[in-house]
């Protein structure tokens, strides 16, 4: 047995899965601790060392499994997805680069990579992705339109929601997640009192939009869920009624040359 | 070949397409720009003359397809969708019809005619309209009725939100969508204190008849899908049976000639 | 042809109908301007004598379709709801009373019972209730369980929302909607800080509750709509080879008989 | 018969059932009673009799179950559920223990043990629970993710929603809920203009997820639905088709013998 198969066994084995679930947490754990500043005042060196420890075990750890798989690693896109997140601590994250120090909690994310009933989960919300990128294409078309002619009509109320095409867009989409709409409503119709005219309108294309994106979530997810389940009862029941038929076919068969 | 068929064959291919589609997406951007007043008081002249020069190729297709195909043209919807668009955009848009120019952005929804995929979402959006009219006018004749009733409860309140019934349906289209509905109400009830009973009722109908439209959406959605998967399969193991069955049955027929 | 079997057939004529629902539509637009004080400055004697001519003719209406029909009119839960209807219209309403008169636009609602399409709608909104009343009982016990807990927790804050048990209930409704949920905690953890425990709590299972509430609607919906689509089909095919099969035992008998 | 079978009947005769549904329904009526000042002033004494008179009930009716059944008892975990909060109840609710108190009111909920079409919609809902843990996992990864990349980016605005990391989990759910969650941001961005990103990005994960967990339970639902409905129709169908053939089978089997 070759040291790669040896090294592959090892990476693959229950084991060691669970101590690298265990350095998982445990490294969570000090980030969530780290933005703490009275914990990071007594304890700073622990955590900051228990952080490098972490990262050093995960760099091992990918080291042993490119090592052992080759290049073949890079085919099963949880390994892609391990990788970057890895990758991305080792950046020198000082000066501009220094909100990547937040990111690191992403580290995390690699536990949905790990516990399988998790990864199935994530799995099919990823494949439910596509069939509705048409649809929020559509989405991002509306609030953009939108987004155009509230600064056309807005833009000189004054009201800083409406100060720019960015602004707009914000405002344009918190309307659409419907918090807070009829507060923007309001403070417009004091200057312009036809303002409800657009966000009716937006509000009935907007919601009608998104009720259907969200039907075709739903749709999609049942048609998968909906193909496998009746067909096996079904096909017992009817292969017990082939089976007896066929019988019954042979017995005729053998009276044919008994007579 | 006519010039006709020659032109048709020039506006259907696709490099003349994706050209239009260029074209609209550019001039959606420079209708961005356009609200921006930095960007007009440096560039002004520059977007405004892509915006025309973008109108002009607009209203040149929308010629050459007419002289292409005649009055065929208008017996496909999107092509009238098409037409509407420019028309509006041809119209003086000076004085009390200034409003028309921030609908020019309207023209990006061209997009949705162009590319397939969104026009196949759109289609579908657009057919679930007429299952959804009877619950939809129930909608806003409970909408009008609750309208009446409050603007006699509070409109004595002094609240502007229910001052005449045209901001008493606005303010009830809010609670519908739930925004800032307790607030309403508590604002009403220092001076009623029984304000409450109406609130309550009017959420329990309106909110129960929304839930059915949405379930009415699904439904509709859902039947279209579901019909056409099981039947199939189903139909081959049948179909297999039956074979057999008729076998057996040529079988017994010899079987009498025999005897 | 008697009297009644005249009466009966005028009073079920499309014109005869037509005419009501015009009455109908005319007396709601009529209580709608009555809620703007100078429509009644102006034209209050109009608007009232609308408001009794329509009166007049429900009441004629209703008695017309009594005398043609007799018992049987009261078979209809359509009828007995425009009954009800009617008669609340023609009690005093005066002194205490008063706020009956709001609700003489009720007989708007009389178009539902008009128009079959929205007849439709409604017959199915009311089906769907039984299936919910387990349910709604649950959220209600759900409901009075937090607003005794939620009364003794922060009764004793001098928060006015929770000032008595009446108020604390609607708070509790207000939160279950998700309306300013986070302000009635914020404002509670000022002197509370461990409130937060009962509002995860709370939102939990209120949420989870009423999802699932929601689901059961969708569910019963789904239901009677999906029983009749795939066994039509089904049956054809399934009758077709139990013919087949009985025509062969047929065969089979007569075989036996010439054996 | 034995006095443990005589204790068992009347323990589980309807009379019995209605009386302990009685005491909890008017239990529950003088919990809430409790909670206005007013009323204690007034009638404390009888309150806290009902309420002691009630607990003894409950712990007689326990005991004589337990009598009845014993541990067959704790096989059914509707007993279970009984006994836990009756035992509840009988600890010393004084000190810091205080708050047991206001859990005297959980004794209402022994009413979905006792009415069976609550107790079926209970054990939906608790069975769907299984399902859902994973997603329920994700989303609490998702949640604790956001809340140290929050803690991070905003630690220093001196926003109290974001002051340590309980703080910001908080105001995350909050966000997730879409509670005013444009406040918030909007708050943020006087000092952080770059604070939309993160909201954007965290709402969009968040909401997706959400809708996929609701959507997870949607469908899990409608599969036990499903799959009960057609098969019985089906199955008579099928029997008939089974019989037929059978038949069939053993007149052939005859015509051999008489062969």
């Amino acid at each position: 047995m070759t040291l790669r198969a040896r090294i592959g066994e090892v990476v693959e084995s229950t084991r060691f899965q669970w101590m690298i679930i265990c350095v998982i947490v445990v490294n969570a754990i000090t980030l969530g601790a780290e933005t703490s500043p009275s914990l990071v005042a007594n304890y700073g060196d622990l955590l900051s060392m228990v952080d490098h420890l972490a990262l050093a075990v995960f760099v091992g750890e990918l080291a042993a499994r490119l090592y052992a798989f080759g290049w073949r690693f890079f085919r099963d896109p949880w390994n892609v997805f391990d990788f970057v997140i890895v990758a991305v601590a080792l950046l020198p994250a000082a000066g501009p680069l220094s909100v990547l120090r937040s990111l690191r909690i992403l580290r995390a994310l690699r536990l949905v990579a790990m516990v399988p009933s998790m990864r199935r989960v994530v799995t099919a919300l990823v494949k439910s992705v596509p069939g509705l990128i048409s649809l929020t294409g559509l989405l991002m078309l509306l609030l953009y339109i939108g987004g155009v002619i509230a600064s056309n009509l807005f833009g000189d109320s004054g009201d800083p929601r409406f100060g720019d095409l960015g602004s707009t867009l914000l405002t344009l989409f918190q309307i659409t997640t419907g918090d807070g709409w009829s507060d923007v409503m309001r403070d417009l119709m004091v200057h312009q009192p036809l303002a409800w005219i657009f966000f009716l309108c937006y509000l009935m294309v907007g919601t009608f939009t998104m009720l259907n994106l969200f039907i075709a979530v739903v749709c999609s997810a049942m048609e998968s869920d909906v193909q496998h389940v009746p067909a096996p009862r079904a096909a017992t029941h009817d292969d017990l009624l082939l089976q007896e038929v066929r019988a019954l076919r042979d017995e005729v068969r053998a009276l044919k040359t008994t007579a």
